[in-house]
C-alpha cells in the first residue's frame, strides 16, 4: 500500500473546502460570542476516566486509547467535547452564577457513526450552565438556529424530544442495563416488531406506552395525542408542558416532535433537539439538557447545550465565491522595486490577496484565481488593473 | 487522583487566553492568505509510515501511536504538520507550478520539547513548493516576519543557518548514524569539549571546521569569518552566498548567524531560520528549506516553509482589551418583548455581545465585562446606555 493512502473515514481537507470551513468556523464562533458565550479550548488528550466517567458506554467505544509515556496511565483522545467543558465549568471556572461557554476543535472517533461519516469531525458547540429554568433551553435552541442561519443553511426543521419520557416509562420495569440499551435502539430505529419482542414481559401499561411512542412523531398534534396515550406520571406531564412552551417560542424554523428519538449521547436528562435541513442525511445539530454531566466532577450544575460538525455543515451550506487575487511581478532590485513592495504591502493590509509570481513561473496557471494584476501605469506608478 | 486532573504538560485554555489565541489564529491565517497561501486541513491521524517515513528518528519518538480498529494497522497522531502538507502537495494537488499552502491545528507530542513546553502545540505554518530559487526562501522568511508583526510581537531577531554546511563537513568522515546524531547534539548545545571528544578520529580539516562552527555566531562578520576558516567546498560556498543574499533582503528585524544551529527536525536541506523575541525562551518560529521532504511520496519538489506554536505566541504577544458587552433583561412575553428581541438581534449583527440575564440571576456578577445595558428610554424605546 502506498505511503500516502489515508486510513478509512479520514480525509484531508483541500483548499476550497478548507477556506469555506474556516469561514463557517468564524461565523459560528462570532455568533456564539454575540450571545455572550466565552471560548474555551480543552485538550485533545485527557486521562481516560476524566473523559469517560458518567458518559455512557457508547462514548467509551468511540474513544481512541493510548498510554502516556510520562505517567504510564491510560489517555483518551476526546470523542466529544461536552464532558470536557462540564469539567472546566465545574473545576476551573467554578463560578456561582450562569456560565456560557463555547468551543470549536477536532474530535476523533474509533469508528464512523454512519456509513459515510468522517472519523474526525470538527466539533463546534455551546453550553450554558447554572440555570435550571426553560429559558436556558430556549437560549441554547435559539443560538443553535442563529448559528445555522449565520452560515446560510436553510430551511431548518427542529425535531424535539425529551429524555424524561422514556426514562419515566422504563422506571416501572426492572431492567438489566443491556435491556435498556436494546429498548433504546429499537425506539431510535422505530422498530415496532423488535420493541414488541423486547417488551413482552413488561407491565402492560409500560409496554403499550413504549409501542405508542413510535407513532408519536409529527407536528404539534403529537403533544395532545401523547397526553392522551401516555401514563399520567409527573415527569411525562412536565416534559410535554416544556416541549409545548419551547415550541411556542421558536420562530423561523419548522417544529416537529419525535418522542421516541434517543439518538446521541446518554447524558441527556431533559428536553432534546435535533436540527435538520434538506440534503443532510442526519441531524446537523444535536442538543438538549444534561444536568447530570458535571456530577462526576463533583458539581451537578444544570446544563443545556448543543454541538455540530463543521465539516458536515460545509456539505450543505451554499458554496461561496472565493475572493479573487491580484498577481504581482517579482522585482528584486532596480527601479521601482521599493515602490512595488510598498504597493503590495498596502493591498495586503486592505485584505487583498497578492500573489508574487516567482522568476521563471510567469506562464503558470495561477493557483489562486487572479482577476487583476499590479502593473505600472502610463505615469510609471504601480496600479491594479483588470486581467 | 481526582477525575479532573489533566496529564502533565496538557492544559485547558480558559476564556481570556482562548479568545486571544483565536484572534492571533485569524491574524496569522489572514496574513498568509494575503500572500496567496491556500489553507489545507490534514487529519490528526494517519498511517504511521505515512507520517514518519523520511522524517528522522526525533519525530518518531515524539509521535503517539495507536491501533486502527478498522484495519488493524498502526496509526500515528501527528506531531508535526509539514510532512502532511508535503504529501498533499505531492499527491492530492499534484500541480506543476508553484503551490503555496498554509495550515493551523493542534499537534501532539509524547514528551514535552522543553521543561515547560506543552505537549499540545497549536501549530500554524506555511509552505511554498516548486521553486528552487532563493526567492522562495525570502518569501517564506518575509511572510513569517509579517505574521509575527500582524500579531504585534516585536522586536524580532532572525537567526540564520544552513543545513548544507554541517552536512558537507560530515560528508568527509565515514560515520555511523548514531555518531551523526551525537555530533549534531554537541553542535546544537555548542559543547566544544564533547565535540572535541566525538571528533578525535575525524580527518583533521573536518574536525577543525566543526570546532570552528561553534564560534561562528553573531552578526554579518560571521559570514566573512566562515569563508576564511571553513573548507572551500562548493556546498559551503553556496550556503554562505545564499545567507548573505537573504540577509540583504530583510528589513525590520535584526539578523544574526548561528552556523552551528541544527535544532528542529531533520528534514531541512538548505537555508534555515529561527525567529526570536525577548521573553520567549526558545525560537517562536522555525523554518527553512526542505527540498527532500516530499521524496517519500514520490515527488521530490523544492520546498521552503516555517511553523510556529500559537500557544507560545500568545505568551509574548501584547495582552488585548476584550471588547465589553451589553446586558439585556429577559422578557418572555408582554409589552415590549418583541421590540427587545429585535433590538438584541440588531446589536448582535453589528458585532456586539449582548448577554441576556436569565430570570433569577439579575444580581450575579457578569461573566462578560458588561459596560452597557439595554433598557427602555424615557420614550419607552429600547436603547443602550452606559452602566
Amino acid at each position: 500500500m502506498s505511503a500516502w493512502v489515508l486510513p478509512d473515514h479520514i480525509a484531508d481537507v483541500l483548499p476550497s473546502e478548507a477556506r469555506h470551513i474556516e469561514e463557517l468556523r468564524r461565523e459560528l464562533l462570532d455568533t456564539a460570542r454575540g450571545y455572550g458565550y466565552e471560548l474555551v479550548m480543552p485538550p485533545m488528550l485527557e486521562h481516560l476516566e476524566s473523559l469517560l466517567t458518567g458518559t455512557g458506554e457508547a462514548l467509551g467505544l468511540q474513544t481512541f486509547k493510548l498510554v502516556d509515556q510520562l505517567s504510564g496511565r491510560m489517555l483518551g483522545l476526546r470523542a466529544d467535547t461536552t464532558p470536557q467543558v462540564a469539567r472546566i465549568d465545574a473545576h476551573l471556572l467554578n463560578r456561582q452564577g450562569v456560565t456560557r461557554l463555547c468551543y470549536c476543535g477536532p474530535v476523533l472517533h474509533t469508528r464512523p457513526d454512519r456509513p459515510h461519516a468522517t472519523r474526525e469531525p470538527l466539533q463546534f458547540g455551546a453550553e450554558i450552565y447554572g440555570h435550571a429554568g426553560l429559558e436556558a433551553d430556549l437560549e441554547a435552541l435559539l443560538l443553535a438556529l442563529d448559528c445555522l442561519k449565520a452560515t446560510k443553511v436553510e430551511p431548518l426543521t427542529v425535531d424535539m424530544a425529551d429524555a424524561r419520557i422514556v426514562r419515566s416509562l422504563l422506571s416501572g420495569a426492572a431492567l438489566a442495563p443491556g435491556q435498556v440499551v436494546q429498548v433504546h435502539a429499537a425506539l431510535a430505529t422505530k422498530d415496532a416488531t423488535e420493541l414488541s419482542t423486547l417488551t413482552c414481559d413488561f407491565p402492560k401499561a409500560t409496554r403499550e406506552a413504549l409501542l405508542a411512542l413510535i407513532g408519536l412523531y409529527g407536528d404539534a398534534k403529537v403533544l395532545a395525542e401523547a397526553a392522551k396515550v401516555l401514563p399520567r406520571a409527573e415527569p411525562i406531564r412536565q416534559a410535554l408542558e416544556h416541549l409545548q412552551w419551547l415550541a411556542g417560542h421558536v420562530d423561523g424554523a419548522r417544529i416537529r416532535f419525535d418522542l421516541a428519538d434517543l439518538r446521541g449521547y446518554a447524558y441527556y436528562s431533559g428536553v432534546r433537539f435535533g436540527i435538520y435541513t434538506p440534503g443532510a442525511s442526519d441531524a446537523l445539530v444535536r442538543g438538549g439538557r444534561y444536568d447530570e454531566v458535571g456530577a462526576v466532577f463533583g458539581r451537578n450544575r444544570p446544563a443545556v447545550g448543543f454541538s455540530l460538525d463543521v465539516r458536515e455543515l460545509v456539505g450543505v451550506a451554499a458554496r461561496r465565491q472565493l475572493k479573487a487575487a491580484i498577481r504581482a511581478p517579482w522585482l528584486d532590485t532596480g527601479a521601482g522595486a521599493g515602490e512595488l513592495r510598498t504597493a503590495i504591502a498596502a493591498l495586503r493590509r486592505e485584505g487583498e490577496t497578492v500573489v508574487c509570481v516567482l522568476p521563471g513561473h510567469e506562464s503558470e496557471v495561477d493557483e489562486f484565481l487572479c482577476d487583476r494584476e499590479l502593473a505600472r501605469d502610463t505615469a510609471g506608478r504601480w496600479a491594479v488593473r483588470a486581467l
